[in-house]
């Protein structure tokens, strides 16, 4: 018997480039991989984790990611076997999770879960969510000064050894995942990816921890070409993040697994757009000659980052006049003085005070504060610190 | 077939009253609506709106919920009809609701489902969630400006009116629902209610629309005794939170429905400890003659408003030593002269603004601005609206 599975991670539901929502994108993206699932006639969806982009995701990020899932298990009746990832808020997406088994929709958010294998064919399927070395060490009743399970690789080693106790001899075993797994192939890819090995104070999970598995579906890492192994894989996002990933294709994976082995195939998506990141200056990026050698007005997205800092009043206007879509325009320079304050702050350890009402004035005012602002922030702060103590 | 159901509503579920977590009296309420929910061998539990306290509640109170709705639904195989309330977030609370249905767990959190009536033994249950009339009026497909549809009240006559439609003769007709609804048993009582008529810009609705239903259980108001009729009832909050409350005794309703008509007991629940607003000069309160008439020590919650403004610098500690368990200390003195404060800045535009930093404030200080601080904020946000503007 094969057992073909759609392996897909990383949808981050409800991610906005600057104030650009990727909503459109990834929901065409979707429609794109149901498609894949039906013309594949794949048995079951491996969603690797990331469904949303933050813990408290928006609304209309809830409402997208229900009628996704919806879709999927409810009208295609497509079981799903899906972990949340470091993005996700394991307690807000976990809920309602048991009503959602009935329907072989498997939603694992706690480790506790992850010993639990779901027989589905000839396979038996684990799900082992994101989680910190620390989580591992309360399940585990390991003292935090022990000097044990210190690294996400200890963790995983000895959450391996207990699920092989789980495993039926004869059977195929499929584990599905979240997390840097590290091996020969992929180190280049690996430190080019958006996600660095100090991400969440983690390092990496040799790839070799998962021998015994017959495939594992990974989430985290957001290109496919960082996967450590023929038999461990990163399907990466559905949709370009970052204009790191602009060279990059994305798609999924179609995993046949049988007693012979595992056969896995990439699947491309074709998105109608494309992101293009341009570092130039204004008095470049306003330039005929410059501009005309791009598809613009909708057929493509736009980064753009300002090696200048220019004076004029209208800028975001007049660059969206010409290139149409724009996700994000980045002032790496304001930035970096941006940064300077904050470091004189975290000096005065007032620094999450500050990142507050700047994220707030962000919030409210769609633009960033200027220097000039946040020296007028920071005097406000130190004055109504000395007002607490006194 | 006589259907007996219990009625609950308002949990409010991460409720705080100041700092202090409401969540222990809310379980120890809950435990004891599931033990009437056994002994009374009910066949379902109406669940009328405001599950939650919040739109976003805290991932603790996401935790306790879903604890509870499991116990009732999963583990107990009772049957629920619920609606979102007011202060529900009605995608959040709604996520994954498709699924619960299977198991007989009905959340409606829109107003299109208000029209599907769940048949259960020999009652139709109709569920109708907390809605704006701009909800409504979006849904109806009538213009903002028409003039039709302006209050609640003419909402529901029209929603009703579409629900009778589905009526099936011979049946009972049960709605669970959570607004406003006076009726002349109850004007003195909601006039008295934390909510008043003007909550949320709407009005209250006639009791008299519902009469066609054999019962509604309500939610919004959280005393007993603001139930309009016999059949149109509040059942009110399990636990007390405010000190309005005080008097008051919380409980759940039995109700028994068959064609010969409905009667309905209430069951008082227990609470371990009481909330005693106490309104009095700090001299007093550190009276022993004054306090030992109080059983103190964590048989009551104390809610503690100051007649003066004494400068104590550890004035919470000395009354917590006193009372033990103190759930707000409050300074109606300084919050008059605040609200001063907000008043001129309204003047000016910036209240908005002024009262995000005060929130911020209050939740990372678990303390109030004091008036010199104000003032400084309030210089601050005239600088910086100069600022942007400039």
């Amino acid at each position: 018997m094969i057992m073909r599975f759609l392996h897909t991670a990383d949808w981050h539901i409800g991610k906005e480039l600057g104030a650009y929502s990727l909503l459109a994108q990834q929901t065409a993206a979707f429609n794109e991989i149901m498609q894949i699932a039906r013309d594949e006639k794949v048995d079951a969806i491996l969603l690797a984790g990331d469904l949303y982009d933050r813990a408290i995701p928006p609304t209309t990020a809830v409402n997208a990611l229900e009628d996704m899932l919806k879709a999927l298990n409810l009208t295609s009746e497509l079981p799903i076997f899906a972990v949340s990832g470091n993005h996700d808020g394991p307690a807000r997406l976990g809920a309602g999770k048991e009503w959602r088994e009935a329907n072989q929709f498997y939603l694992r958010t706690e480790l506790a879960e992850a010993f639990v294998p779901i027989e589905f064919g000839n396979t038996q399927i684990f799900m082992l969510p994101f989680l910190d070395p620390l989580d591992a060490r309360i399940y585990y009743e390991i003292e935090n000064d022990s000097g044990e399970m210190r690294t996400i690789n200890d963790v995983m080693t000895r959450v391996v050894a207990d699920m092989k106790n789980e495993f039926t001899p004869g059977m195929q075993h499929v584990l599905v995942s979240h997390y840097y797994v590290t091996g020969s192939r992929n180190e280049d890819y690996t430190l080019t990816s958006e996600t660095t090995s100090s991400v969440g104070g983690l390092k990496g999970i040799d790839v070799n921890v998962f021998n015994d598995f017959d495939y594992v579906a990974l989430g985290h890492l957001h290109l496919k070409q960082a996967s450590p192994s023929k038999n461990v894989q990163y399907s990466g996002s559905p949709i370009k993040f970052n204009t790191k990933e602009a060279q990059s294709e994305k798609g999924v994976f179609i995993v046949d697994i049988d007693d012979t082995g595992v056969n896995s195939k990439w699947m491309p998506l074709h998105p109608d757009k494309d992101l293009i990141l341009l570092t130039e200056s204004f008095e470049t990026l306003i330039d005929a000659d410059f501009y005309q050698q791009y598809e613009r007005n909708g057929a493509n997205l736009f980064s753009i980052q300002l090696t200048d800092q220019p004076q004029v009043s209208d800028l975001r206007k007049q660059l969206v006049d010409i290139y149409g879509e724009i996700a994000e325009i980045q002032f790496p320079k304001i930035q970096m003085e941006m940064n300077d304050v904050a470091k004189r702050l975290k000096e005065q350890e007032e620094v999450s005070n500050q990142t507050l009402i700047q994220e707030f004035y962000e919030e409210v005012m769609h633009d960033k504060l200027n220097q000039n602002q946040m020296e007028i922030i920071e005097q406000t702060l130190i004055g109504l610190s000395r007002e607490v103590t006194d």
